[in-house]
């Protein structure tokens, strides 16, 4: 993790880190609402996010910055960043450039799997 | 956190938990696409949810089981459940009765607010 970083001030200050120093970061394609990943950022992955026009992580594994599409060409092209309200995740709304998954699916959630879930209802005549 | 939790072994295998046993769950409106919020789930939390029809999370600042709705009346009815390729992530598809956040705003990102990203535009004639 980068010692010194650009991320504007007020945007630091309003982040939550987790033990490491990152927050979640939701990518969701931004035309069809596909929720497409999970990533991790700090405060220079997220600056370069916000700068860039190109979603940047900090990869936990690796532990390094990793710019999607870099090795893969499965560039993420972004839209909009939005903080949630207590400051430890952010939805990043981008353009998928073919698969989001390292394992090739579109998404990381269609090669992890469904966990075939019990369906609740909301009860008839319920509050919208 | 719970020391005991039937959550089914196969599943309980394939997470990826953090230092504090917890893995991220995205939560989306099922029908509209809407990220509506990011919550923590131990493995007991994740077997409520997927056994009982409604949103079960790991509260980290109460430190103890929450299930959306309860005190606030805004639950989450279950559709599906599902894991990305690495273990540490839950799409959990959902219907939310009213507001996702307890600042009163139908998602959590709305509280938080755009950080004001540069936009990327993918090269012309690139790859889908």
């Amino acid at each position: 993790m980068a010692e010194n970083t650009a991320l504007d001030a007020d945007v630091a200050a309003r982040l939550k880190r987790d033990a490491d120093g990152l927050v979640a970061a939701i990518v969701q394609q931004h035309d069809t609402g596909e929720v497409l990943m999970l990533g991790w950022m700090d405060d220079e992955a997220l600056h370069r996010t916000l700068t860039t026009g190109r979603v940047t992580f900090w990869s936990r594994s690796r532990q390094e910055y990793w710019r999607k599409g870099d090795t893969s060409g499965h560039a993420q092209f972004v839209k909009s960043v939005a903080l949630d309200c207590d400051g430890d995740a952010l939805l990043v709304r981008a353009d998928q450039v073919g698969a989001a998954c390292h394992t090739g699916t579109r998404t990381c959630f269609e090669a992890g799997g469904d966990l075939d879930a019990a369906v609740g209802e909301r009860p008839a005549g319920g509050a919208a």
